[in-house]
């Protein structure tokens, strides 16, 4: 890979290899394997590692035609890897193809493009310089200062390291979305039976003390295409609290009764308020990943599970919902958590960015704050509209920072992907005049963007 | 017009000039008049070829305040050549402008920019070229392999030519919003009575083979604003089946009654998707047209027609309709036929873009894929951004390429326009490291692009 | 400020310092203090001419953490200066930057970046330049031909002064919005009893008239997330006819009751349908401000009042409301208005645009037509965004140029930030091939944008 890759301007390059390079990296929610970070595992062969574990290939080959016995089926690693290696080419211009040569150029010194080698000749080669490497190894290849590989509520945290900046973030869903199972498991970690909303909301505080102790920082909630925010359904159930419906909802999940969607929405409400007062309490960063649209093909959810790299992105955000919520949570006990919004509708990123303005808190930058370009949208286009966005609907030194969001070991490579591209984004917009030909205020911005901001928010550890 | 109209790099005029430009053309979907092609219709005067079938040009003059008496009123057909070329200079920007002058250079080898020739000037000198032009004339001046106006199921198809590759585009929307004058048509086009849902779909299937007959290959459906897909409507019915329920309503339309609106939905849903059942097993390929709105000025409806120019942009798309009709329509016997989706809101260019990775069929590109920049995205612009989301979320190498989708044999300028901004924006993302300076994958995907992914459509012919 | 600050290429420097650097302001919509004007203010300090009004300055200190004492809060004027000076380098990306460089370059000749003056220093230097200025001598440094202040129907037009273009802008939210305490005043204004919606119609033409005297050309609605419109209310109703309904909801109004919601919808759309064919008759141009999401924290609505700048933008338009409402104002007795579609959410941009379109009035250009970007919106990234819509979707020529709605006084540096915008636009078009290079169509092209489309709609004057 060429040293200058996507920076074609002089302030590009300056501000990428003087400043944007050489800082750490804090990847603060990510979907790795924390058993087989804690176990330092040693991959079979390059399959293992490049492929298996990442929805976002499964789903390119999928497009190219490739027959799903070659991506999730019973093919052998070596045919899985043939199929992928032989769409590479066909992948110009989707970051998968930018980030396939970065990953075998970053670790293990491989060029791919321009293909001139077999299929078997890079599967020998690249096996062979996996035999040296393990998963720390792969880790230790990258400067990372943080590393938050996700957990549920109810998961065993003892694989975590904080010492060695291996903690969770808290994946949230399942408790917003509460069921008698996960009762019972929640039940079972803190050893105190859940009978009431409010001993499952003291359970959830108990259980959170153990994942601030484990250096947990972040949290995250999915708010899918069709997402509500009910703040108030006190009205037409007469003298009846609010809290007092909800109760009796959760009453009826303790008995594994299923909820009526209309109950549900305004049940998972409520829990989702209370428990972003306590990532305030507690110091946590909310993550909200908002518009995914996860049931599409029926036939593809059967055949590879729930995170198979066929969902699709929703309609626009439903802003009613999603400000009434913040402001809900503002007027709770707490106030509001550092709150990230994460937009997976490209259309949605001005909205998104433009709500930084309107929640504050005194003496903290962005209380509400735009994140990263995630998931389908964690490319150049993608990164470089929502800079667009953020830098005029909001103020782009306030960003929080790139983070992987990834499954694999290798997808650290997209922080340096972030950070030329953010220094490429900066270099077009000094050229035509839109930001100050300042390296000392540009730099400051770039330290802010790609560490600095990101550091804040885990420094309590 | 200049040789490298639109080409400003090196790479983007050796991709045009070596590759692009050689290409044929196949239109898989417009509007043209089959009678005048059959006929081979000779033009009386320019106004008569260039400007009376175009609405995208009447909707231009409207906005430029000219008097609807120049448009579609009792004007001379020189005095609306003269309103309509008074207007070119204003539209500077505005695809009409290039359009025109490229359907001048092309098909009479007249230069109308700088705009130095009267308008009498213009219209003797195109005229007179004219009387040498009919209508074959004018399509032989294109490099067309296969040219496809579209026809209603019950429309006569003996026009149509399968051996000089004009073949019917089926155009499926009285299918799916049926109304008894319709089912009367279809008895009458295969001499069947049709008195239940159930003989209604085979009389669609027998009908389809006629079209298949004479080469057709593709179907569409307009999916406007407001568009909604009821998956199932059997709740809440007691013990009737869906099937007995659409069959009721079947029945109130076959008595000429007409259905509540949630009916209506129920059984249009039912319709596409018994219908998109059979385009796969007949070997269509389906347009899904998504997102117009045109129902705007009701005095404009009645002065200019249904397809009088004033539609309007509609709404985001409902996604979850969409999902949940194409799950529906994968589960079926048949499963997907190869889909198309047009966006018309450009904010709904990655929503689109993205369903290529939900839905599969393996051995085949993009089962479901976006297409072309679609009717009021037509233009530089709309092909920009259409092509900006589909490399990013989709693979652009899968593209099934452009379409007039128009009412004049002129319109086949616009695929040497999309050709240009192709290779302009390749030529860019090359310069930008966004896309490997690679003239053999570059030339490949061009390739695929402008046509051998449409020609592999229709291959079977 | 450099001299070709934002203009890169030559065609850009051309047309912007030969022409659209000499035409006059029309800015037919603002803010400003009239009584300001009217009473020649002289201010105290920088503070509160620069950063006290400006709700956008105190957003922007929100998201960078500053305390709401040195917002809004008691802090003294020169405390407040210095919190917000000090946000200066943190904002570079953001508009503000850019702002505020160009507004203390025009009325202060003191030149803020690169900082290397302290907040004390530009706090003397500012306020001593101050001394020797006046609220009109502000206004002279421009060269304003009219300047429109908006103002509610009931308000007092006597500080207005058409005679030096200090017109009124009618504030029509109030009027659609109606309830007793504005009857009352209405009465007051003009002293007719108004006891029947009949009656407040007449009422309402009666006090435009007196709008008409004073100048008045333009109006404005806001139409925010969640607008609808009713198009017909009658179904279901029984023998009621239409007005009749709303004839009851209006005495419910004249009694003082509160109106269920879709009651208010009701009235509201047929109170904003019968004002628009008012504005038509008066020859009024009609804003339409679409998509603001005005409640977010109800904590910041009471600390800094309904306009304080923590409004969010709404989702998508519904577009069905939107044309629903255009078609019944066409079919009124008056017509159309001339009327401008302001977006706040950018991915409404073309759903705007090609309104222009979708409605048409003989010898009127562009009847309906997409507004400048607006507040949120109004920055270079912005009026680019709506450039390439109204260009491609629309006919820029036609464009009714820049208004600053702005609430102070050294705001009209944003028409020259407008016009070389536009101008740089123009020239990278050009550079292009997307635009002709032809200095008499684009010169052409840009007066009527930066000025004389505007004049026309003034001009009856």
């Amino acid at each position: 890979m060429k040293k200058d890759f996507l920076l074609t301007s002089e302030c590009a390059r300056e501000l990428y290899h003087n400043c944007a390079a050489k800082l750490p990296i804090v990847d603060y929610h990510n979907h790795l394997s924390v058993a087989d970070i804690a176990s330092d595992r040693r991959f079979e062969n390059i399959s293992q590692l490049w492929i298996q574990v990442d929805p976002y290939k499964h789903r390119a080959m999928r497009i190219l035609g490739v027959s799903e016995k070659y991506i999730t089926g019973d093919a052998s690693d070596y045919e899985k890897f043939k199929a992928w290696y032989g769409c590479l080419p066909r992948l110009a211009g989707n970051a998968l193809f930018d980030w396939s040569m970065m990953e075998f150029d970053k670790v293990f010194d491989i060029e791919l493009h321009p293909f001139t080698k077999s299929a078997e000749q890079v599967w020998t080669e690249a096996n062979d310089k996996l035999k040296d490497l393990t998963a720390t190894k792969i880790l230790e290849k990258f400067d990372i200062a943080y590393c938050a590989p996700c957990a549920s509520l109810v998961e065993d945290l003892s694989l975590f390291n904080k010492g060695k900046g291996i903690c969770p973030s808290l994946r949230g869903d399942d408790i917003v979305g509460v069921n008698r199972s996960f009762v019972k498991k929640l039940e079972q970690c803190i050893g105190i039976e859940i009978d009431s909303l409010e001993v499952f909301e003291k359970a959830i505080q108990k259980r959170l003390e153990a994942f601030v102790e484990a250096g947990c920082k972040y949290s995250d909630h999915a708010l899918d295409d069709g997402f509500d925010y009910v703040q108030d359904d006190a009205s037409g159930s007469g003298n009846v609290r609010d809290t007092g419906k909800n109760e009796e909802r959760f009453q009826a999940v303790l008995r594994g009764e299923s909820l009526s969607e209309k109950d549900s929405v305004c049940l998972s409400s409520h829990i989702l308020k209370t428990l972003a007062g306590l990532y305030a309490r507690n110091g946590f960063t909310m993550q909200l990943h908002i518009g995914a649209k996860r049931s599409t093909s029926t036939r593809l959810r059967e055949i590879a599970g729930p995170a198979g790299g066929y969902a699709a992105i929703g309609r626009c955000v439903n802003v009613k919902a999603l400000t009434d919520m913040l402001d809900d949570i503002e007027k709770g006990e707490y106030g509001l958590p550092k709150t990230l919004l994460f937009a997976l509708n490209p259309a949605d990123n001005a909205v998104m960015s433009i709500l930084s303005g309107s929640y504050s808190k005194d003496g903290v930058e962005a209380i509400v704050s735009q994140g990263p370009a995630w998931w389908w949208c964690d490319h150049y286009q993608g990164m470089w509209e929502m800079l667009d966005k953020l830098s005029v609907y909001g103020v782009m030194s306030t960003f929080v920072g790139m983070t992987t969001d990834s499954r694999s070991l290798l997808s650290f490579v997209r922080h340096d992907y972030f950070r030329r591209v953010l220094c490429q984004w900066i270099g077009e917009k000094v050229g035509k005049g839109v930001l100050p030909d300042d390296y000392e205020i540009l730099a400051d911005i770039v330290t802010n963007m790609c560490y600095r901001n990101a550091a804040k928010t885990i420094e309590a550890l």
